[in-house]
């Protein structure tokens, strides 16, 4: 590889990808994404689309929190900016319900709770009467939170208004899967997600894939409609979500396994999904199941992903687990920043692939 | 329409359709289908494919059970010239285990034993030790019966066999959904099933759609392979079958309801299906879900097809419920003596149209 600062080589056509892509392109780089099948080919294309750090939160990781509330704070202009290069990726404001069914889920969204208040982060607690009031149709909930501040996007919007845009900026696509990086031109960002690994050493072991599995129905006609919430919870012990699209359809996932890299739609993840929309919404026994697919995210050793530079001109923007939409425009402001020499964003320090080094040394 | 003798129009691409055409093509008749999707695009193509005579049958339904074995005694030579003709539908004699799980299930399949015996029909009746020997990794059953007889066939294969076969033979296919039959050539064979009705007054309140919802899953690296036989059992009320295909793959079935012209797949059928089938094998819940489909069964009044004459050149073939596959055979041997001026096989006499204008008059 060589360092001609007016060329990129983007290693993944998944949101990290693309974002960096078209933001480079935008600032006048000749950009190729190199990826088998950019786009539609990975863990983005099946995501949820949450924009949620604090429902994501968990005590201990407040580094991701921070580094996810630094890029939720990011998402408004992202979103302006995208949609004002012609395709707009439809960001929705509709907040979040986590719901609890028994007294275990009831005890679990109090630690929740008290973690976000500790954090000085507003949510509200919701009794069952509450919660069904906000989300009618919803099965017989204990009690519930409600978080305002959480965004969705639709994820397939999103990567197409991102290629899009890409494209009128003059990036280019390249269909293949690198098994190397010798040849590649210009400095490298490597967003392969799940595969990242395989093209870094550094990576090798850092990131690993987490099969996930995901559904998307859609109401028939006579059907309660889908809540207006994005709503979680977790049924025995497995966390499932329920996403509206704006255009009717649900996204329920999704799934949680270490199986290698393995894509297959199992029989046991299709039925653990929709038992578990079930308990929360009834009514969506007899909605149409439209889509059954499965896919694999980029897990790190500490839930952070890797966003730096892991050899010379060669920068890592990957390993953001169950983030990656979340983080897409922090991820692209800091390879950004990096490029032209500028101070990345704070929060994104915590994600420096250095601290591998650093554990390899205790 | 005329009479010439020459010629014939099959309306309906299913397996009753397609084997019509194929042995009338054979005998010299141009022949032309009617179908907006041939092969592909009815219950035929998502069927189990089990020719199970005996293990359909039910108390009151003997005209059922002798038209099924009247087909079933077809079964090796229709597929034995299928297979001369240049593609072998891969018919499989790998018998049916009938399983119960409880003392409900064992009930009823002492009613069934009974019933098969009382016909003169050999079954063997299993403890769960032997139903576990006959298949493994089946789940914690009660007691069984093996039924030795009972044929499968490889439906797709069958399809994609019959629709090549007439095609060798002259067949022609026009993708349309006919409207009405004037205009229409020759004499007509009505083979449209769940919308033969919308053709025919006479079959209008006569035929109804039965939906039906199917998987088929695949064995991954590491799972148990497939029972080697046909395995069915009472579920919770509910009849679910697993036919196993010579490549791996297993075809899990089927809901049954009324639901009009609605071949949506729903979250509970699919629910329904695999927990169904978890009971019956557990390993199944790491199988890869390959497929989930509908579609739209043709029912008749009593369980008995329609074949016969219903108006002067207009035969009807179609109400075959979930037995098409299993009665192709006999039916297009009924139909193609009619329009000889033969004698039809005996057994088709029960399910003659003429049964429908005897009911009105009570």
């Amino acid at each position: 590889m060589n360092s001609d600062s007016t060329i990129l080589t983007v290693v993944g056509g998944g949101v990290i990808g693309l974002s960096v892509a078209w933001r480079a392109a935008a600032r006048g780089r000749r950009v190729t994404v190199v990826d088998p099948e950019p786009v539609r080919g990975g863990a983005s294309w099946l995501a949820g689309g949450m924009l949620a750090p604090v429902t994501e939160a968990w005590p201990g990781e407040e580094d991701v929190l921070l580094l996810g509330e630094a890029s939720l704070r990011r998402w408004p202009a992202f979103a302006r900016d995208l949609a004002a290069e012609g395709t707009d990726p439809g960001l929705a404001g509709h907040g979040t319900i986590v719901l609890a069914f028994d007294a275990a889920d009831a005890g679990y969204l109090d630690v929740l709770a008290g973690h976000f208040q500790s954090l000085g982060r507003g949510v509200e607690t919701l009794t069952g009467r509450e919660a069904r009031r906000l989300a009618p149709g919803i099965g017989a909930v204990r009690s519930g939170l409600h978080v305002p501040g959480d965004l969705a996007v639709d994820n397939r919007k999103l990567l197409m208004a991102l290629a899009e845009a890409g494209a009128r900026r003059g990036v280019q696509f390249r269909r293949e899967r690198l098994s190397s990086l010798d040849d590649v031109p210009g400095p490298v960002v490597l967003a392969a997600g799940a595969w990242t690994g395989q093209l870094c050493t550094r990576l090798e072991h850092a990131v690993r894939p987490l099969k996930g599995e995901i559904l998307r129905l859609r109401p028939r006609r006579g059907c309660l409609p889908p809540p207006s919430y994005t709503v979680r919870a977790i049924v025995e012990g497995r966390p499932i979500y329920l996403v509206p699209r704006a255009d009717g359809e649900l996204v329920l996932g999704a799934t949680q396994y270490e199986a290698g890299f393995d894509e297959a739609v199992t029989a046991r993840g299709v039925r653990e999904l929709l038992e578990g929309a079930e308990r929360i919404l009834p009514g969506i026994t007899e909605y149409e199941l439209v889509e059954t697919a499965a896919g694999l995210r980029a897990g790190s050793r500490d839930a952070l992903p890797y966003i730096g530079e892991v050899g010379e001109g060669v920068y890592a923007a990957t390993g953001h687990h169950r983030n990656g939409l979340l983080m897409a425009p922090v991820t692209a402001d800091a390879v950004l920043a990096w490029l032209s020499g500028e101070a990345p964003p704070e929060e994104v320090g915590a994600a420096s692939p250095a601290r591998l080094a650093e554990r390899e040394q205790v």
